[in-house]
């Protein structure tokens, strides 16, 4: 076997993220995708995807793995599930709202966008207003956590909303589910997206969708796409418990491992005051520190948080990430327009022990910073805004 | 360390297949996908498919790594490549190109299919007539081994008619690449898309596409999908190196080490001579225990290889299906709507000896057949058409 040491650099990133051993080493079998075993596998995963999202196929809940990342998830929703004559009203403030938009142009879907600073939450008021006075709207998207500052949106405030229009909830809980606990009858949510390798603690490689059965089907003879169509993968499901096209057959053992995992951790309620604990040790620490978050406490969420630049003006991120990257620590650069930050993610296989490691790591790389000011040439820092939409 | 005993069971299918222990260790890591290490990781896996194409970045080409499988790819092409007004003429002699036609269909763009039998390459007069009536056709699309069969279409003479006609050719090589030497620039091959987890010996999780750059730059404002836009997915390579959403690192790492791996076996000249050593002992022991295959031999490929079910009345592929399984070795059902055939792969990580023992395997599996005609129920057998297009 491999030797695993040096062991990885921990990641403080909203994913890929740091995984068990255990997840990793499920991956070590080749498993034939179509054989009934692994079909077993695929059977076992969506039946506990559904458990986790306390959801039941009685009441018409399906949900569909689909290969690709979570952005292929968000696109075969709309790619799948919009009519024709549909229009979407997409709720903005950061990267991935701004995604949304991109993927509704690209499949020339009619839209509009609501767009709020990327500190504040979306106009509620402005939301209702919309949807009284734009009868086209048939779909309204948000994102749950939006990773761009890690800001929380009110999934539950916005789903009364767009229920009392009697339009479609879209959500794009890729960072949050099995993070933090939803209600999605609760919150009106029709569609939710969201992927392994965040709060479930699993590695990169598909993307799941819960929605109803219905609403998968209604519109499957208008699918934009062939590898998108929810419907068909859902047929594909049906007929014989199969993946319509190859799977990532790793992937999914690890998936399979790691919901055991959360199993054993005590479920989302357990995984979501780990995390709690990782962040107040992490806010905490950093206040000591000096550093200030960009949001507010009341819109901050427990998954990611953006902090900004301290007011040294000596202070260099590319430097700084470099020392904790040597210090085996990565964190996340800043994807904000309007301010100088960076990102700390606190999910993931990480624990308090982690977040104070981290934390003696940053200050050390400030002290260092502050006696010595770096002049090398680093490698290049990692590209903050690689996913800012188009349009 | 997860104890891998019992070992996997080999695989004799076209992927996912059976891959060394050491590409699967290589995914014991966690890697940041926005870091530079992992940057170096993408960046030499893209120059490495570039070396084994024999394709030069000088002249022009560019490989392009796409979550998903590797039907994603080839829609990626389609979707992101055909301009609104272009028309592509599919060759279809199986399931992968009714599957191109499929996923025309979806994106709603205009196309003609010259169907031949499952176990005839296509008609080269009618291709040739058929461009030279309808000038509409901008494209054509091939498969290069239809996996359905295991027939190997003549790409160099198709090409030089596409060539002939000012067309672009588009070439499924899913299963071919790198296992079978294919000289693009000779075959006038304008996009080729292949996948790791095949003659590459890899795990399953993404795709590639090969093309020159202002072929997939050409109609990147008409893209119809965002996820699977290859344009903007090259110009995120061409930024800063990363792919533009989450991509399936532990994969990634994996087939870094595949290609590792193929460059000590001594490249694809030696492998697909691995390949066809494997081929000629499968067939000859077929032979020997008096199945008959499918395709004639001119037209056979060494990937994989439909059986016709022996005379026997008694013969239940379930049972023999199941004995083979029982014993360690996976084969593929058939695909093919005309006949009752199976299929057995010979790509992957599976050598002289593999081979032998599943020969041996099979001997004994008619044997104890003849002897005791199994009545017992078994699991359900692996659906041998999940992948019949639609239309």
């Amino acid at each position: 076997m491999t030797d695993p040491n040096p062991p990885d650099k921990l990641l403080f990133t909203p994913g890929p993220l740091t995984t068990s051993l255990s997840v990793k080493q499920a991956m070590l079998h080749d498993a034939g995708s179509w054989h009934a075993d692994f079909n077993g596998t695929v059977s076992s995963i969506r039946a506990k995807i559904l458990a986790i999202a306390e959801l039941s196929r009685a009441d018409g809940w399906e949900v569909i793995p689909l290969q690709g990342s979570g952005t292929y998830g968000v696109e075969s929703v709309f790619a799948s599930c919009v009519p024709p004559e549909g229009k979407v009203c997409v709720l903005a403030n950061g990267a991935y709202g701004e995604r949304m938009a991109a993927i509704l142009e690209h499949l020339k879907i009619r839209y509009t966008v609501l767009r709020s600073p990327e500190n504040e939450t979306p106009d509620l008021t402005l939301l209702d207003q919309t949807l009284s006075e734009d009868l086209a709207i048939t779909h309204v998207a948000a994102v749950h956590c939006e990773t761009t500052t890690g800001i929380l949106n009110p999934i539950n405030e916005i789903g009364q909303i767009v229920r009392r229009h009697g339009c479609l909830f879209v959500v794009d809980a890729m960072s949050s589910f099995g993070g933090i606990p939803i209600n999605i009858e609760a919150a009106g949510i029709d569609f939710l997206i969201s992927s392994p390798n965040k709060c479930l603690e699993s590695v990169p490689g598909f993307c799941f969708v819960l929605g109803r059965r219905y609403t998968f089907l209604a519109h499957e003879k208008h699918a934009r796409s062939l590898s998108l169509n929810l419907a068909d993968q859902l047929r594909g499901f049906d007929k014989n418990g199969q993946f319509r096209y190859t799977p990532p057959t790793h992937t999914l053992l690890a998936f399979e491992q790691a919901l055991q995992e959360l199993d054993r951790e005590g479920g989302v309620a357990a995984r979501s005051g780990r995390y709690q604990k990782n962040h107040a040790v992490l806010l905490a620490g950093m206040k000591d520190l000096g550093f200030k978050t960009y949001l507010p406490p009341a819109v901050q969420s427990y998954i990611i948080t953006a902090f900004h630049y301290p007011d040294d003006p000596q202070f260099k991120f590319i430097d700084f990430y470099q020392r904790l990257s040597e210090s085996g620590f990565i964190i996340y650069p800043g994807k904000i327009s309007r301010a100088d930050t960076f990102r700390i993610g606190t999910i993931g296989h990480l624990f308090e022990p982690d977040l104070r490691a981290l934390l003696t790591a940053i200050r050390h790389a400030i002290e260092v910073a502050a006696m010595h000011p770096v002049d090398d040439p680093h490698p290049a820092l990692p590209d903050p805004a690689p996913t800012i939409a188009k349009i």
